[in-house]
This record gives structure tokens, sequence and C-alpha cells, in this order.
């Protein structure tokens, strides 16, 4: 435990930049009961003007976003080019849940006027709608220092769902998380978001005494499967019990039927390695195991590509360990060969890719060790019969995604149809004849899954619905016009779509 | 621990009937691996298909009625009239339900077609929708041995969204459970589900064998606070933790204005006890706490409508045990007056209902032992100043519902325009000049609420969107028509709600 966050170039090793002061109990719990003071009036902004401070954020980045981006970059070695494109995807995401907020459709409203002949007794008149959880704790990650950091896709959408957030900052970028904690506070205040709307906090300590304080009435986690169960342990066990929305590791299988390895083998093995290497292998989306028909002769490609691949310096040096370590492990396996050998590479934390193959007689043996997700840039060829696929599916653990590579002719086939149902089984998102990596914004995107991809599947942390995550219902029973909120009233002037009377069969 | 579910009858104390045998740790394996085969297949049905045999289960109901409300009213003592409207209510669910999955709407269905000029990046074909979860436990609550147990409202909302269903049967009407699980599974059979789609289980390990079993995805609970909580543990700690959906302890409190016991005093008083009273006070949405106006002088009207409420038996000795010790301890804190003396009356586990009346000074001092719900026919009476309002509201714990009574005038005026909101925020239902006993089966009703009210406020045990307990989202990219679920297809036969490609603003 230190006191002070020190700020590491990844591509040095070294402290580069000031060290930022861990928050302390007393800061913490002013903060939290700041935010809980802020609740109430936060979540009465009219939509219009809680979609404002969303777009007011967005602005703001842009207006920093050669100091955010070089910042940004001094901590994490993921580039310029890459980081600009994750702050246009950040601020694409504030305007996303802004557009969603002033649309008010994720209130789901529904409204029941009153039936007094209904059976088998009368009914009340029923309205009702979503209402924000109250002060949201937000874990960030360490490998999109922006996407799913400080101004990331959970604080927009907890800011969008009307509550208060309070970011534990990951210790991976804090210098980063300061500049973006200033520039998204100074945003929020100056468009009309009350006082304690928003705040940071550093360190462990504070990370553990966040996810118990009293005010904090819901949490998002991007991160580890065993900082996940803990922090998700910590929710549960507290006096009040609070939702725990955490995304934690996935092995992100992907499938190449015998066809599409005739037609395009090639370049499937050089997509697969560019998938799996992209961003040094830090996103929760790398495809760690490929799946290809035995006697797929594709060994040369795999290795070239994986040879190909620049070294680049992982986020930092704990990261870097587990890598070195997890890649060690899986090449000491019974039966695994070597493609592309990983190892410590470069200045920094810089490492080259690794690339496993396995025969799937040991595949089968070793299958949790050789499903479990490693981060960064180490993934696994398993070579299998069709008769094998069964078995596999079954095998598999919960993951973010699974993809399968067809040929032209083949979605019409028995052999196809039966396995995107069951690789739909075990994911959040199928992808055909694509990878995994890269996560559109989009309204239908669903980012979670089954168990360890997501501590609950019902929920994404990607798109307009990760809002759902922070709403509860409310409704309304018998309850005069005046006494409504203003969105609940009969009246015509409300343009926010609601289900009225839509009575079913009965 | 017995191996025998003996079967009480209330009235008279005494074993009547056979006893039902508790459930093996091997029959309890088998039960869930039948669930599990039966998982894709019924989720598989057709909605349609689904729809029906929900209503064949209402349809089975029906022709058994008779049977049924006997063997219910002789071990649960609630009577032919009350039990008649009960099993109407769970029939009522079931068809509601079907209507639920024939609409589709459920669903949440949204379609992204792609867009390759999206920025900062192309965005693919997305479509999202959700699907069943798997095999889904449903712990039985004693005070509805119909509506909120095997054929109630879990298992009719978790058979709609498309999972098998697992009921822990209630210890208090073993032989209830027995013959619903023969006639709910009859039904099922008959209307095309697979084998395997529906199992009662009786007995306390079994019902910890259950929660903890692999091919369990999910739970809902309708119970006490501490067999939720040790339950809820159980499933956050397996090594595969599933969602638990409990509804726990509700203290629903109720609160008259000056204006309103101006008004029509004496009629609340009648009207609070009677509902305080229904059903032996043996619903979850009992209100337990009455806040009036200091010097309302309606002591002489409660404590008469309390003692004209005949004694009736409570569901088992253990209730009736819990009722008198509790009702015990409120008497004994201080500054507690008696208006009506709770106690063991006439056969089996008969009571007399209490009423107990308290001064706002002792109120706060002892808040929190008033505020802890007491199952069974008692009541308090809190009298305090409008001063007191703003802190009563913030020691109120979450519940299932709060009521407000009104003068004709007073809703536009600012106390009762500040009490609302402040109280929604405590409770998943408002309800305004009625009472929070009768819960209404419709699309907008919220049963559920912030803890300890539920486990999860975010969802609903009755009503239309109690599905969406059971259901997670699953995104498809750029999937062929062929391979995609049906109701995916942009084929314009596809008649279930749908939201496609409503981009917003960028």
């Amino acid at each position: 435990m230190t006191d002070a966050l020190r700020s590491i170039d990844p591509r040095t090793g070294k402290e580069a930049g000031d060290a930022v002061e861990a928050t302390t109990t007393i800061e913490l719990a002013v903060i939290a009961e700041r935010a809980r003071a802020a609740a109430v009036d936060y979540a009465a902004l009219p939509l219009a003007a809680r979609a404002a401070c969303l777009r007011a954020v967005s602005i703001a980045l842009g207006e920093h976003a050669d100091q955010v981006i070089a910042t940004a970059d001094a901590e994490t070695a993921l580039g310029t080019a890459r980081l600009t494109g994750e702050l246009a995807r950040t601020r694409v995401q504030l305007e996303l849940f802004a557009d969603a907020v002033e649309s008010g459709a994720f209130l789901e409203i529904i409204i029941d006027h009153a039936d007094p002949a209904a059976k088998p007794t009368p009914r009340p008149d029923l309205r009702r709608m979503l209402v924000p959880l109250g002060p949201v704790a937000v874990y960030a990650a360490s490998n999109f220092p922006l996407a799913f950091s400080v101004p990331g896709g959970d604080t927009a959408s907890a800011l969008a769902a009307g509550c208060p957030v309070i970011v534990k900052a990951h210790e991976g970028h804090p210098r980063t998380s300061e500049l973006c904690a200033r520039i998204v506070g100074d945003a929020l205040m100056a468009a009309g978001a009350p006082d304690g709307t928003f705040a940071v906090v550093h360190g462990f300590e504070a990370g553990r005494e966040l996810i118990t304080h009293p005010a904090v009435k819901a949490a998002g986690f991007t991160g580890s499967l065993n900082g996940g169960r803990a922090l998700h342990s910590l929710a549960s066990a507290r006096p009040e019990p609070i939702p725990f929305f955490g995304e934690l590791g996935s092995i992100n299988p992907v499938f190449a039927t015998p066809g599409a390895v005739a037609e395009r083998g090639a370049e499937l093995a050089a997509a697969f390695v560019a998938s799996a290497t992209l961003g040094s292998g830090q996103f929760c989306t790398k495809p760690g195991v490929l799946f290809l028909p035995a006697g797929h002769g594709l060994e040369g490609e795999l290795a070239d590509a994986a040879a190909k691949a620049s070294p680049h310096p992982l986020l930092h040096a704990r990261i870097r360990d587990a890598y070195l370590d997890g890649a060690a492990a899986l090449a000491g396996l019974p039966g695994v060969k070597t493609l592309a050998e990983p190892g410590a590479d470069g200045e920094g934390f810089g490492v080259r890719p690794g690339l496993f193959q396995v025969g799937v007689a040991d595949f089968l043996d070793n299958a949790e060790a050789l499903l479990t997700e490693c981060f960064g840039p180490v993934s696994v060829v398993v070579d299998h019969g069709p008769e094998d696929i069964a078995r596999i599916l079954e095998l598999l653990p919960g993951s973010l995604t699974g993809s399968v590579h067809l040929a032209d002719a083949e979605s019409t086939g028995t052999f196809v149809q039966g396995l995107l149902p069951a690789l739909a089984a075990k994911v959040g998102r199928v992808v055909v004849n694509g990878w995994p990596t890269g996560v559109a914004v989009t309204a239908a995107m669903q980012h979670g899954g089954p168990w360890p991809a997501a501590t609950s599947s019902q929920y994404t942390s990607v798109g307009e619905t990760a809002m759902r995550r922070f709403l509860r219902p409310v409704a309304y029973q018998d309850t005069p016009a005046e006494l409504l909120p203003e969105l609940l009233r009969d009246e015509a002037a409300v343009t926010v779509p609601r289900r009225v009377s839509q009575a079913f069969g009965t």
C-alpha cells in the first residue's frame, strides 16, 4: 500500500511526471456524501438539461484533446493514433447517451389506466417509469484510459441514467485520470450539474471504501476476474447489498469451418493474428482461442503473422509479468507446440506476441487452463475434427463474444445451423465472418455475457441499453396528475415514447 | 431435518392428510439435469406454442379448482372465498404472461443496420434480442399457496421467459404443492413442453442443493429477510454466480395528512385496520406503520376496528410464534401504548390482531425496531408533527409500497408535492388515497423495491415485466439471414415489435 500513485512510462518502465496522491478515508467520505446530496437535484434535471451535461463533457474533451492524448500516451504507450480514435469513441459514447436521454425511451414508461371491469378484481390506475438508483461507483479499466476509464462508457451511462458518479481511477494512468477528472467535473458544473455530481478517487483502499460506502447505490467495473469477484463479494455483503456490474475475463473463441479455411485460409490466419495482437492483445474482446479443422496447414502463415507483429510495451509491469507467466504456463501444457514464442522484448514493458498450437485430445484434457484468459498478445490454435465440436462447445466458458468464419455457401448447412445457437448460449455477441475486437457503440450492441465474462449476463456495458444498469422502476397508483412526475401525466405535450393501456387479450 | 414434510391444519394445529417425502440429493440431481436438458428445446418452442403451454396450465387449474382450493384451505386456513380469488388471480397471471409472450415485446429486439459511414468507425449490422437464462429455481411463499407458490407468478414469468422451472415447495402447504405440481406438469407435457420443463422439490436440504446446482441459472424467492439473504449469499458464492431475485421484508408505510384526517379520519382508521389485518396480516404489502398528525384523536376508532377483527389462524406454528414474539417486542419498546392487544386466540394457530401507538420522540429513538416487518396482523401508529416528516422519511427502510392519504384540495400544496418524491425514493410503488394490499397484475405494476424489500430493486415479481428477470441479451453481428433467429430477420412477416435502425442525432 502506498500513499501516492506513481505515473510510469511503459516505454521505459520508469517514473515520469508527478505522482498522484491516494484519496484518504476522510476525503472519500466527503466525496460520497457530496454525491449523495447531489443525487436528488441531478436526477431532477429535465432530460434536455441532463443531455446537455453529457454533450458539454464531450465538447470539453474535444477542446483538451491534445493534452489528454499526450498524457494518456505517456502513461499507456498505446500511441497517438489509437488514443485519438479512443478519444473520438469516448466522445461519440457521450453524445449517443445524450441523444438517448433526450429521446426518453430508456424510461420504459408504461401507463395502465384504471379498469373497473377487470377480472378477478378492478384495476387501479398504474403508471411506471424508471428512476436513477443514486450515486454509482465506476472502477476504471487499465486498457482503455479514456473509453473505459474516467470519461468512459460506465461514467457516461450512469450520468445518462441520472446518477452521480465517483470513479475509482486505475493506478495505471493516474495523471490521465486526474486530467480527465478536472475536464469532466468542470464541464458538468458549467453545464448546470449540481456540486457533487462527479468525482474521481485514487488508491486501492479508496476503492474498497467506495464499494462499501452507504451512499453508493451501484457499481460498474471493468477488469480482472479476481478483482471483480472481490468487489462483487463486498457489494453483496454490505448491510444493504448493491448491484455490481463487472465485466471480467473472456476467451472469445473463434471457429473457422473447413469451407472457410479452404476458401481463404491464409487470409484468416493473418487476420486472426492481427485481431489477437491488436493493442498488444490488451482488449477484453481479444480472441484467445482459434478452432481450426485438423490438417489446415496454416502453421506457417500463423507463425509468420505473429513474427511480423512488432514488440510493444504492455500497460504496466504487473500486466507484463502476468502475460509472461501466463504464456509460459500455456507453453508448458502437454502437447502444446509453439508457433511464436512470447517473451519480453524491447524497452520498458515491451513484449512480443505468443502463439501456440494444440491437438484436440490434449486440448480436451486441459481445457480449463487453455480456456482461461491470459491478458496480452497470446492465443492458442486448436486443431480438431467435426466430431469434437459438440464437446468443445460444452467446455467453453461464458465469453463476451464468439465468432464463426464460414465459406459463402455454408450458412444453410446443418453443421453451421447448429453451431450458432450453441455458441449463442455461451456468449453475449455472435460475430459471423468478422473479428471480436472493435465494439460498435450502437443501441443493439451487447457487451457482456455469461460468467466469467460478466458478473451479470443480463446487462451490457457498451451501447445505449447500458443505462439500464443504473435504473429501477417505480409505479404510481391512483396518483393525481399534479403529483405525478411530468412524463407520467396524460398531457399530450409529452413526446417521450410510452406504452399506454396496451392491454393484451383478456 | 426430517425426511417427510407433515401437512398441518392451522385450524387445529394437528397433522391432517399424508406427509410428503423430502426430495433426496439424487432425486434433485436428476431433476436438475432433466431441466438442463429441457432448456434448449423449451426455449426453441415458437412463441405461440410457449403461450399455449401457459394457457394450458391456467385451464388445468380451472378444471381442478375445487380440489386445489379444498387442499389449500386445509393446509392454510385462508378460507374458500380468499382461495377462490387467489386461484382466479393465479390463472389471470398465466394468461397475462401468455399474451405477453405472443406479443413478443418482451424480447426487446433492436436492429441496427450496418452503417459504413458511421464515425469514428464504420458500424457492422447488429441485431439484439433477449434469450432465456436457463433453468430457474423458484422458492415458493407460504402466504399465497397458489399465486406465489407452485403455479404462481415466479413460475409463470420464468416459463413465459422460456426457462424450465424447478419449484422448491413451501413446507407450509406440501400437499397443495404436490397437487399443483401434478396439474402444472401434466398440462405442460400435454401442451408440448419437453420432459423436464417443470418439477417441484420438497425439503430444506433440497432448497440448498437446488440453489447451488450448476444446472440452475437464476432464482426467484418470496419469503423472509433471513431466508432470502442466506440463499442470496449461496447464489453469489457459487463458482458461477447466478442472479437471485428475492422479495423479502417490507414495512409499507402509510401517511395521512392533517387535511385527510379532518375530512375522513374515522373512515381512514377503519380502512387502515382492515388493510393491516386482511388475510390475518400475512401479506408482503401489509401496512405496518401509519403516520398520523399528533392530536388526531382516532385512538378509539382504531381500537374498535382492531377489536372487531375476528381471530384467525396464522399459516403455521412458526409464523404464529414469530408474530407473538414480534408483537411482544413492539409492546415492550419505550413509549409504546397498546390500542389492541395481540395474542393467541381461538383454535390451532389462531391469533387476534395487535395495534400499537407511539409518539414521535420515542419513535425516532427506536425507529429501526419499529420499522422492522413483523409478519401477521400487527401495526404501529406514529403520532408526529409536520416538522418531523423529513427525519421520518430519512429513517424509512426500503419498502414495496408507500401510501399517502390526502384531502381533496391538498395535492397542489408544497408539503404534499415534497412528500411524494421523498417517498418514491424509498419504495417500488406509491399509492395515493388507497391501501397497499391488493397488487394488480398489469404491465405497469412494480412489486419490488429498495433493500430490504427486495434483493434487487431493478425488477418486479408481479406484472408483465417480471419476465425480464429471467432473460439476457444476445447480439448477432453481420450474421446471414438464414443463420439469424427468425424474429431478427428483415422479413416483413415478423409482427413482433422491433426498434429498427432508429439512429439518434449523430
